[in-house]
């Protein structure tokens, strides 16, 4: 089960690789230009990454989008944030979003435990940007 | 005009504070303990509460809501949030958002500038708990 | 600001039924069909009237819209409803909903508190249908 | 085809529990007293568990949430509401919610005529709690 | 009272390009180059304008923004689009996004009467980009 | 991999008519007058059915509703429209929607490349109607 659960996780990086190449190839301005402003919402500026992306992660789980939560997760534990301060912000957005956030919770503690196992493992590299 | 922010934020905070003691009067368990959960997922912890009013704030300002944006840039602004941070925390609101959150970007400012020329000159505490 | 609250409800019921005449003006056979289907479905049925009101009131809450909360709790009070069975379909829509419900519970209290107090003197008749 | 909706159903039960433990595992104070909140809210009350069913099911039509509307069908299911109840309760969350919930109808349908084919064959007992 | 929408729609033109004044003077590049872009995905290329106005008009209604309505309003009036093509785009979205939209649909019959006797009258210029 | 999307759509199609035929069934009036009114709003009259189509594209889009856009895409490749036409309009979704769109914009990119190859190669009919 846990393994099904790491394949979840493998086949969405390799899918949303895929697919982002696709949109990309497309050479469609506005689309390009959206996807670098994306990428570039989450560099250190003002705030640091880390915070960054744990904003990306709660805006994800409260408007309920699994795969946009299983990518900030990805960049979070990439950048060393500990499960505690992930469950933490996990949950703010389930105190703000209410019952309806639980099937994305499940489902976020399920892609974290992979992640942080793949960390503890020594394997797990950030993805490139964009959603 | 102004004045006209000034009054509008004002009335946001007695409107806000007279409403929840009415909330609170009907003395609702389910309600009551929703409350205080909303309160105590901000206090420091693995997170700091700057941290989690800029969660709060994002999630706000993504689920479009006004008044929620209100009440966490009260809080951020107490904890002593500059404004270039605050700045960055929506501009990752309005890229997750897209164009639909342009209008409560638009309020998120004219708020932010209030609360920080209240700072400035010494006044607006924070307020207290529940959203 | 009692009467603030008891003006802002008249207000509604005047520009509501002034707007659903302007709309159904323009004679569009979709529109005016939809009004009606949502008309009937509050009527009587497998389900009373009463049950279906409760439901529009929490799912108005979890959409987060003042408006259909506040037509909702009209039609709720008409039928008899009390204070204690509204603040309960209340809570189920600000658990389902989270704190991002808050404001819109806010604003739904003051609206009950209006029309029990009209009830108990003997005035508010139920709205015609449609939204 | 039928097997297969069936199957979908038992391992949405059984990944919803062995999701739910995990999440509680983490012993995170306000997570936990969130889902003792949640199911509070739909005992036996001023309003009774069979409204509260049918209030938490339209809620989550409307919210198009798959995994939620699965799990009120199945409350109300076991607390006894006919497929004539279930639907109009469904066709109030399609006509607040638009064509937009179509796709969760089926769903619904789906679910709906796996659990009453189970109650009627004597099966089929309530999930414990928690979203 | 049709004093009172045209002096809303006034208002609203004027708040909109200050504010919008504001934000752009914060000169964060994130938040501008998403300004131009949003702009930009109106402009005429494998859709026209007209087509695509359309679009962010019923993107507006069934995200339920009355804000973004008037927005993409007053920019159909200006390029020439007829009250029954606006009325029945208006209808695709009440349909999509059912009787929770209604409250919205109001607002924008509103503003599309004053936008259209604004036109016939021979004044209402389209509104500089954004939002 | 271009199988899987294939067979993929080929599912939808098939379980959407074996669902909605499920959903027709249960002979509720209401349920039936909507789906009714859902197909009539995509019919030539004031705007033609190609626009109506991208209408319901891109409201399915900020909306988030795969099998919705799903749906739209098929009608609007069997009327005709380009590939061209199609991003211009997924691309004014993606700016009103924002980043948590892209997961939505993947899929529909699929999609559209299974139906204009369909399309080239002489096959994929429109659907009937409803959602």
């Amino acid at each position: 089960m846990n393994d099904e659960r790491r394949a979840r996780l493998e086949r969405f990086r390799q899918e949303r690789e895929r697919q982002n190449a696709r949109i990309l190839s497309a050479d469609h301005l506005g689309i390009k230009r959206f996807f670098n402003l994306d990428t570039s919402a989450y560099h250190d500026g003002a705030l640091d990454a880390r915070t960054k992306e744990l904003l990306g992660l709660v805006a994800s789980l409260v408007l309920r989008c699994d795969d946009c939560v299983d990518y900030h997760l990805i960049q979070c534990v990439a950048l060393g944030l500990s499960e505690e301060e992930l469950i933490e912000a996990l949950n703010v957005g389930l105190i703000v979003g209410g019952s309806i956030v639980i099937p994305h919770l499940r489902h976020a503690f399920d892609t974290m435990d992979v992640l942080l196992a793949e960390r503890a493992a020594g394997s797990g590299d950030p993805s490139p940007g964009a959603g």
